[in-house]
């Protein structure tokens, strides 16, 4: 029950189809929802340390397949920090505004101020995710010595591994989540989908060409953890078949993160401070 | 009168005292002017394809210390092409919400579209100069591990190759541009925006001080153009005191890259010439 045996730092290579979709057997739902909530009030507390300190950020990006549980997650999970202090970006196919710049454009804009919480549900893993699966790339304006180039994904591995470096050079830690789902969960999930009205849109027959992917995706999501797991920008290859299972490991991710960061209330500027004791004399005056 | 003098990619060391400032002996204003002119109407035919074929964008960043003439390089050269493919962006002290991002929030926000030459006055090299010679680094909401760094300023200057590495590789092309003035064609230049009322609007009493730092200043960008200077995104350092001749090289400098950029109008797409006949046919129709 310990995240860490999900993680991926770079020390050793993942195999998605060995990893996990379910909790593990000796797991309890009844102890982990409690220890949950206990994880999540401890990450509210430090997020507020954070927020007044204003010197460092955190990502977290969130990738997944189809019904996976990305939504949801973020709702139960994140919806108990405080939104102050918290943004949530959502990534979906690129806009042709998004597409005429570089791939990291749109992620750039919407990278979080230092002292708050930024999660990116779908995040700069889709450039080397979906477009690697359907060979995107090829029909993209650009020159031909960029989609022509055989090294075009090894290229944006190291890309992708420079810039979150960079960011984490200039005062911001990431984490990236995959949640991964099993195909037999995916398959009553999608049921659930065409049969629920209430669940109907979220519905994307669409959806049905990716399953028909696994594998691909598969390749695709080893290809990328492999290339970009770091100490200090790890991977965590999560089960999400149970929900309850996926939402504690996220809370014990998001608790042992922010405890590294060790964010600090800053002290009382001595200026401030010199002016303290008149501003209490004041106060103290009795109202007229 | 080859601007090729001037470039550095990385193939040699740039030491800025032993640079000219002033024109080479053997140019003539009249002769530099007209060939000035010629080469920015060329720039100007390529510009038009670079905008049309849409998969390629040009970054043209200006470095410079006070009254070096980045200002007007900018409307004399860049004035003589088409504004609507074009896009200049000053980038002056950072502001609040600026700084509490990371340091190229501010760049990636402000990066032309493919297709678009944009020019960068004053850049991400200043905060390797300006931020270097005053240690402003030191005052940064920042975590310690990044502040207390001692290796902060190498790198930040492997994040700026790492970034233009990236922008290459995702369809740029970028130029940087040191305009070299001595100091004596500085102090002329300071005394006219004193005695001119016409110049008053340049005046700030406080640029004094950093011309009192003129040696910091010196090895802040030799060190940034030695560590940052490639083949892909070379420096040119030009010689600045004479601006007809700083004008020409940059005319030059500007054919030469959209001349390697080799942009083409892009071809009617097939569907649409199919229906060119019947559309011509409709056209020849004779009005009612």
């Amino acid at each position: 029950m310990n995240a860490k045996e999900y993680r991926f730092d770079g020390s050793r290579k993942v195999c998605v189809k060995e990893m996990p979709t379910c909790a593990e057997p000796a797991a309890k739902k009844k102890e982990c929802a409690a220890k949950t909530e206990a994880n999540l009030a401890q990450c509210a507390l430090l997020q507020e340390k954070l927020y007044a300190a204003g010197t460092e950020g955190l990502i977290i990006a969130i990738q997944a397949r189809d019904a996976a549980g990305k939504d949801s997650l973020i709702k139960k999970v994140f919806g108990k920090l405080n939104p102050a202090a918290l943004e949530v970006h959502s990534f979906k196919s690129p806009t042709k505004e998004e597409l005429s710049h570089d791939y990291l454009w749109r992620l750039n804009r919407r990278l979080p101020a230092r002292g708050k919480i930024g999660v990116f549900n779908r995040s700069h893993y889709e450039d080397v995710l979906v477009t690697r699966v359907h060979q995107m790339e090829k029909g993209y304006a650009m020159p031909e010595r960029v989609i022509g180039d055989k090294s075009f994904y090894q290229k944006r591995y190291v890309q992708l591994k420079n810039w979150e470096q960079y960011l984490y050079e200039n005062g911001y830690r990431m984490v990236k989540i995959f949640l991964n789902v099993g195909k037999d969960e995916q398959r009553r999930r999608f049921l659930d989908r065409m049969e629920l009205p209430e669940k109907h849109w979220k519905l994307s027959i669409n959806d049905m060409k990716e399953r028909a992917l696994w594998k691909e995706y598969d390749a695709a999501y080893e290809d990328a953890i492999n290339h970009t797991a770091t100490e200090e920008s790890p991977w965590y290859v999560l089960p999400a078949d149970d929900k309850w299972y996926t939402r504690y490991l996220m809370s014990e991710i998001l608790l042992d993160v922010l405890t590294g960061m060790a964010p600090e209330y800053p002290p009382l500027d001595p200026a401030e401070a010199a002016k303290v004791p008149a501003a209490m004399a004041e106060l103290e005056k009795p109202l007229e």
